[in-house]
């Protein structure tokens, strides 16, 4: 039985990893932490009456590390690369679900992200915790990067044909739709209910933080210089991201063709699937799927993917990646 | 041209109330306040973009005064009551939509409210704003308090079933169920798109301030002691009440005649509809309609009403006191 | 290993029975019928690509016994009762969800459905499904009607309080508010997105054909005569059931002692939980359970509970019915 | 006062024609008309309870012209071909809102629509009712084709851009979202409120017919050959669309160029609105208006424009060309 904590267990995120850890059958979670809040778990997250336990605490990495082996860090970017080193000095293993440890390059972060990075010597080393694309080098780690929402959704659509040679890696337009639970649960007015509903629009226009991180690792999954033009959109749906992708193919190409590259590379992957219909969000709410398709438009490529953010686009791919860290089937507690 | 001023003009009542003035042919905008916020109003409300051309500013009485004839005070209770005096004062007519003045009871107040009433000599004598009861009183006045949205629901439904004595004024169970936007634009976790969405749950169970409201306003209305179990519910949509009333009947009646005893208790008022079918909140939204009817179900009275809270039960029904204080029809800028 | 067939497998309650069933480690769903559906089950509801290779087929009784042990029936009232001798016969076990086999009284069944029961011999034989209450008297059955979904959060809300003597059998109002997945997958304009988004409308005020179901089961579990008054209300959101309820105390009583006597009553029982907070359906939908809380309000007695009614209300409680059946554990599947 | 009629008045564009037109201070509605549909029209849209007091009739265009002087055409497609020369026949002035004369070229319609054009002669004759556009045109037509809702808010946001030669005519790319409405009130499962809700999709990749209508008119404005890729996806939202589209610029250039070239372009045009913000569906929802604005990121032109498929994008537009084709101020009875 492996005992985990969660650090920072008061958002949506952590809620969705508690609850999928639950049914985990080798895992006990034995600390739930917060800096502010005192209260019981399931005050915080009453979805959870009667299933867990637990009061959150203010613990230290040491304290953590005397109850846990492994810890799944939900803190924000800054807060996180604060927190890990102390972590992994304790002993414990780091699934990490922020940002800090995803790019490669300490320069790219603080562009970005507008903070020096105080680690940056783990910063090129992290393994990216994509499973489908990078499962051979989770085993064993210490510390994985869980990826953004956005960037899974991004890539597994991305992936195969870049990587086949099949789309041109430059000049990518990535129209992406997400859920609002995707900006989390602290009070902000653009988030209140009256604002999203009955409302779509685009935000960060040119400047989401998720582009560089696609760049990087669709360019170092494939070896070309990937570049993409990013938009996201702030949809009134709880959960949910459907990116709808341009791209220019490299040579005249069949829908066909491309859909069985799309099978063949995610052969054997439980969690991608290559459907044939236009993927509906729904369809993999509450799921660790990530449904994927393309069509062929006159002389353009059109990549469509949807999963949900709260799972594979985050807690669910963190369970993923334990599990493949640990030699746990990488499918445990993530199919129901 | 009234020259009309807004006080406390970020929220979304605010930003009803200036929608609706814009279209009036009588009323001229000259001011919008705020405590803190300095930006252009469209900044603030974008959906008022190439509409309006003000600023917000942090005025006192006495400068609104020199710049409007009518203040729409939309100040939040207790702020309401420290504003208001200085506004009359100041000379300037004030219909107040904060439930600071509605109550005529200083000590009903400070027990729902739990401060101290520091204007208590015009609870009382302030004329209560709800023009299909007291629609005789409101001609001259110099301050209105305008009623709370699920108070004129309630009120509508029962009044004419009340006053005609065809059920009895106490026992009656309200069971409300509003839009999210009730529950105003400051930034709280509980109303966050991703708390509310894909959820209904009441709140403040017998709890809720607008129940004095109701009994005192319908005790005064009828002559009889009237008494309510109010519980209010948040509904994933961005506007509109339904009340579904339960009463008893005085003696047995038929649907037919409680509707006639409707019909002619409305008869000439304009913004109250009588229907035959189920009302929705729907086709009420985005106007100053309040839909109801009346069913009877072996021994019970079932009574339905719905309107749209930001305008029936608050923006919409302001102008409406605001015409007729001034003795423009009542309509004005209010049939779209 | 099980083998269980799905008859009328095109809705979302045999939708969500097919995922339950995928989970549960002792069933193999071997068939799965439609009248005129010919398609694969995945192009019928997309959430299931990757997971059953199953197509729908048009199958007699016999045929569907050559393949399942057990068979959920997911027809619509009148054609369940045609169908439902033939599996029994054929020697099947049958878990009904229609209301076919619920009521006890053919006379109560003709004059709420307007059809004269083809199988009248099995009222009043047929066990109530609901496992809370006759969870002795399921095991071994070979038909059972599964409960509906209004009926099921009313009874679990008010059976402790009933059956304790702690409210008034007669007199009680369900103000119940449901999620539009309720009302079926059938094409209706009165279903459409645009119809019952942003609105909240009352329905089959006085005439819903859950109350005598509700009437019928607490009367028997209390050995009272049990009469309620019943209103429906679709609510925009896809799943969920909030029931606020309204009753009389027999005697003076406070919400610690009637909150004591709902722990009581459901003690051992893993899918009701009595919850302190006001309950919201967001934190049982996609779950099996039930939240209820009670709170005592001057002279009344207000009952809150919430369930998923596709999963607690009609998918989830069939397979504890069939769990119970069978003697397996009762939760199996079933907590996730 | 001109008498107007509405054929086909049973879905939402004919609702909110209908609302539009009460407001209208030189218009009354005389006749509204269905094929099968007997019923009052407050039976059919109760939102006009109290409002209008007619019913649905069955009528030929004989007796449309002998109560009406103008008719709103809001049939179907295909059978407004067969209607509108038979009201133009008998007198009347017609604004069609269907896609039936908006296409110049009957090879085009054939190829898209699948049907043969049966009224060819007054393609390529009849105007495109886009004010913006072709306000000049508009006066004193007879017949005038009312645009697609896609297509106003395409065309609206690329026109200056196009006709000002600042980005490239061809490889444009329009994501377009829309609200539910858009699909129309007809009885489809795959618009009923459980499929949409919580979930977002495309649909009609490269097939949708508004695309060689938005490259019609933008190739007729500018005099450039016009080619997009126009793919559109299904929000659940009730109203709404928002297009974002990305282009390349013909040469180097700075938002604040674009931004004011649209100005431009805008000036002294009431309905459309150049925004610096991003530009939400919330903000032009019940309204007539459409927001454009524009950014520039790396060697892109991304142009975002909102407008509410309803009113500018069907009946708002609708009463604009009536009152241009009249001499009636544009904007009458279109600004609340």
């Amino acid at each position: 039985m492996m005992r985990v904590a969660i650090q920072g267990a008061t958002g949506y995120t952590a809620y969705e990893l508690i609850r999928i850890l639950l049914r985990h059958p080798e895992v006990e979670i034995t600390a739930v932490t917060s800096r502010s809040d005192r209260r019981r778990l399931d005050a915080v997250h009453p979805a959870l009456a009667g299933r867990i336990d637990l009061e959150l605490e203010d613990l230290t990495a040491t304290e953590i590390a005397e109850r846990a082996d492994l810890c799944f860090c939900c803190l924000p970017h800054v807060a996180s690369m604060e927190s890990v080193p102390a972590l992994l000095t304790a002993g414990l293993e780091v699934v990490d679900l922020s940002a800090d440890y995803r790019l490669t390059d300490p320069g790219v972060y603080e562009r970005w992200y507008g903070h020096v990075h105080t680690d940056p010597t783990r910063l090129g080393t992290t393994v990216y915790g994509l499973p489908e694309l990078f499962a051979d080098q989770i085993p064993g780690q210490k510390l994985i990067a869980n990826p953004g929402c956005y960037t899974s959704t991004s890539i597994l659509a991305l992936a195969p044909l870049i990587c086949g040679g099949y789309i041109e890696p430059a000049g990518i337009i990535i129209d992406a739709k997400s859920g609002v639970s995707g900006a989390g649960r602290s009070a902000k007015q653009n988030i209140l209910y009256a604002e999203c509903n009955e409302s779509i629009s685009a935000y960060a226009v040119g400047s989401h933080r998720h582009t560089p991180e696609i760049e990087q690792v669709l360019t170092t999954a494939s070896g070309k210089d990937v570049d993409v033009l990013f938009t996201p959109h702030l949809t009134p749906m709880d959960r949910g991201i459907l990116a709808t992708i341009y791209a220019t193919p490299t040579k005249p190409v069949t829908q066909e063709v491309l859909l069985g590259a799309m099978r063949e590379f995610y052969d054997g992957k439980p969690f991608v699937r290559v459907v044939e219909g236009l993927p509906r969000t729904k369809d993999v709410a509450h799921t660790n799927y990530c449904d994927v398709t393309v069509r062929v438009v006159e002389d353009r490529v059109i990549v469509l993917a949807t999963l949900d953010n709260l799972i594979k686009g985050a807690a669910g791919v963190a369970v993923q990646n334990m599990n493949l860290m640990r030699g746990i089937d990488e499918t445990t507690a993530l199919i129901v």
